[in-house]
């Protein structure tokens, strides 16, 4: 039986979502229990995409299949108690055999959250802690520039060799709320580095040390990736993957 | 000089407010920084007052006198750059030589959060994490119970020995976002466990485990302290403090 889970957890203390031989990992963890739940069998997990070390999730995905009969409520609960504290089951359910959480994906939303007031300790993990005034109509103005299908090359990894890196963004936002920035992206999928680079170049335009046209620029490859800046991972956030 | 700091710190990696030897304490660390930045003379620092293992504070108050001459601007910096990431000072000022940051308190406000909605992995060592829903209702009639003058012995640790347990609650409610239960508590003074025992025995009547009616039975301590069950640490923060 195939099953779909959707968790959150708290990326801080792991080194990112891919399991690593004797490194603390997010799929390392759901693994592990997994084998304890289905007969101490190697249970392979896929999940609705990878996340970088000290990025969290409100709402990922992931699918594995299982030998033993066991009911949503309890594999959940199983799950749960197996798990470390910082990495939280919310949802099973049974979905069809030909399911692939990561294939199937039809759109992704990522927040990222910026704290523009007094240092917060209490805070210090999950928002990142710019503690300095942006120019937020200047990064709203250049943040829809993000909408629309692009070609996102110069804000990928340098790691990444694809093809590919054609993708479509549905909504790119900015809200404030406390002097908290909230950025909003939905889109059909997002490269390696490729939120943090887009949400750190808007940084510096909201410091005004890039114009707002800079974005259509590496959009379109006018300029070369030396104005591009990566956020730091701390807070950014996977919060919804939508299948069909 | 003398000065008198705001700061805020997260509670969950220190045992506690107050120094202890070989022990990591919120305390400790401002001393050690005040140490440096007073040329290495022992300084002692004055909070408003402890707060427990595992309890967080917003906006804690504490003086200090230093010989040496800093402006303010620096004093903040120097100390934030001394002090370990968990702890933060918001402000500095100077104030009379006699000044008191414990004696001269003449209200102190407290928050707890509580997360009725899924437990959420980030949040864990910053909201209590109680994942059940309550009868908001009931709590929110009881609460009321506590404004006024009263002797609160039965909500107090009973470690603490005093002559007078009579204190006044000018404000307590409850508010509710999204999920999460905010108690407000605003009063002259609280006494060691006073606010988690109000907040224990608070979510006990929220789950119907005991009647309304019991704070102010066990305000007039017409019945045992048996019924007063004390809240855990992670949800509760020191907001604000106020001087004449």
């Amino acid at each position: 039986m195939r099953y779909l889970i959707k968790f959150s957890y708290d990326g801080t203390n792991f080194y990112g979502y891919q399991k690593q031989p004797e490194k603390r990992t997010i799929e390392g963890e759901l693994e592990k229990a997994l084998y304890s739940i289905n007969n101490h069998k190697d249970t392979r997990i896929f999940s609705s995409g990878r996340t970088d070390r000290g990025v969290h999730a409100l709402g990922q995905m992931a699918h594995f299949d299982l030998d033993v009969n066991i009911t949503l409520y309890k594999l959940k609960c199983a799950l749960n108690s197996l798990l470390p504290k910082d990495i939280h089951v919310i949802e099973a359910k049974i979905v069809d055999d030909d399911f692939h959480a990561r294939y199937m994906v039809t759109r992704k939303t990522y927040k990222y959250y910026l704290n523009m007031g007094e240092y917060n300790p209490l805070m210090r993990t999950c928002i990142y802690q710019y503690n300095k005034k942006l120019d937020i109509d200047k990064m709203k103005n250049a943040i829809r520039t993000f909408i629309g299908t692009h070609d996102f090359k110069l804000f990928v990894s340098k790691e990444v060799v694809k093809d590919n890196y054609i993708r479509t963004i549905y909504d790119a936002k900015i809200e404030i709320e406390n002097n908290i920035v909230v950025f909003t992206f939905v889109g059909n999928g997002f490269m390696k580095y490729q939120i943090r680079n887009m949400v750190g170049t808007l940084i510096k335009i909201g410091k005004d040390k890039l114009p707002v046209e800079m974005i259509e620029k590496l959009l379109k490859k006018e300029v070369s990736d030396k104005y591009v800046y990566t956020a730091k991972p701390e807070g950014l956030y996977l919060v919804d993957v939508s299948y069909k």
